[in-house]
């Protein structure tokens, strides 16, 4: 699959695991973490790709943010990660039936997007998958969300298994790599299960900045299968370069610690 | 809020409790169910909502089916169904963190949508649906979905009550409405419990038609609350008017014998 060839290259190449969130939001739309009134959302975004990918190894782009959007400025972003030889990831938390499944997948591939991100909410999990490898897309899976929201999955129940602890179990069977948030309230004990059950994929970890997630906790349980996400924390940054930077420096010296 | 008075209208002057689904699959996109290589997707959709509102209550669109339509094609859809005094749902199954799903119901506001649906996954449920509220926008959730790959979700335990039922607690206190497919693989006791747990707020029924769906037990359980959407199996048919008609007058033959 394109997207794990490129994102084990980048990674090489820029020395860094992170995933640098482009979630702009349009002008007005609220108080802090917007675009300014003469800006375009495209120009921004292609602006932040090219400032920053010699210093991270993949973006990733929510649906949410890019509902205003024609499709030909989704394919200039994407166009503009590959000729920085970086992947991308679409976040898009598709959550449906089958068929309608497939709809967005063709679409996301038509965009140019390497890599999607679905919920394993209405369960056709394989499916989902299988449908994008045939697009030469890669999928990850919603495991444990980041936001204290999203708490009852450490809770809930299914065949007595815990829910996250299902779900990272079919992520590793059926999925190219997992989404674990690891903000303050997934605890030692989550991770760890996690780390067990899916050795080998990339892990995809939002929450870092912005919601309060703990790097170290990402380095020691997914080592280099971690794939950090920081978005507004670095691309609503003064000097986003420098932002990036920082967080690369501070999770290399975490890393050294462990080997 | 503009939903549920467009809908309660429009039930009335419809006599029709169907929402049609309009789930236009471009050109090469499957086998079957997709349009002919000169039509353009917008302009099927006008003619459908054109043809069919005077024969339905409602109309819906999925995310996933517009992914390939500028915002202008968008809100030409949601004008046309004004237009003609009928409301139309954006079937968005949202599911993310709270500032990113404010960022999909500000863009579906001003798509012109009155009413989304969303997905309890992320947890922040009462946060979507006030957030929408603000935007005069009405919330449905999902509860337990159509497909048969959505099973685990009858056995799923949280605090040790059946998944569908915390679910169902939870659309009947934060939400507007709940979407329950009424497909062969979910029983009568969930829909009873359902009911139960639900009683006064629109329940969206996916799954008559194309999916195997039975209208009956739908009626027996959910009676005027029920909104039952058809897509392919009216959208797709040679005459989708006189598909329609049929199925209006098999859902009122079955609604008389109830009174």
């Amino acid at each position: 699959l394109n997207f794990l060839k490129l994102l084990k290259n980048a990674k090489k190449n820029s020395n860094s695991d992170i995933c640098v969130g482009l979630d702009v939001a349009a002008y007005g739309t609220r108080n802090r973490f917007t675009i300014s009134k003469e800006k375009r959302k495209i120009k921004v975004i292609i602006s932040l790709i090219e400032q920053l990918s010699p210093y991270c190894c993949c973006f990733k782009a929510n649906r949410q943010y890019l509902l205003d959007l024609p499709r030909v400025e989704i394919q200039e972003m994407t166009n503009k990660a590959h000729e920085l030889i970086r992947p991308i990831i679409i976040d898009h938390k598709l959550s449906d039936i089958g068929s309608t499944n497939e709809q967005a997948i063709i679409s996301i591939s038509q965009e140019g997007f390497d890599c999607f991100i679905f919920s394993p909410f209405p369960g056709n999990i394989k499916e989902t998958t299988e449908f994008g490898h045939k697009l030469n897309l890669s999928s990850i899976m919603l495991v444990l969300m980041s936001n204290p929201e999203a708490i009852w999955m450490k809770n809930a129940l299914i065949n007595k298994i815990p829910f996250y602890k299902y779900y990272a179990k079919l992520a590793n069977e059926n999925a190219d790599g997992a989404v674990v948030g690891a903000t303050n309230h997934v605890g030692n004990q989550e991770l760890e299960s996690i780390a067990r059950l899916i050795p080998n994929k990339t892990i995809l970890v939002p929450g870092i900045g912005a919601q309060g997630g703990e790097i170290e906790k990402i380095i020691r349980y997914f080592g280099n299968n971690a794939l950090i996400n920081i978005g507004r924390s670095i691309i609503y940054q003064k000097d986003p370069i420098d932002a990036l930077k920082n967080y690369n420096k501070e999770i290399n010296l975490i890393k050294s610690t462990f080997h």
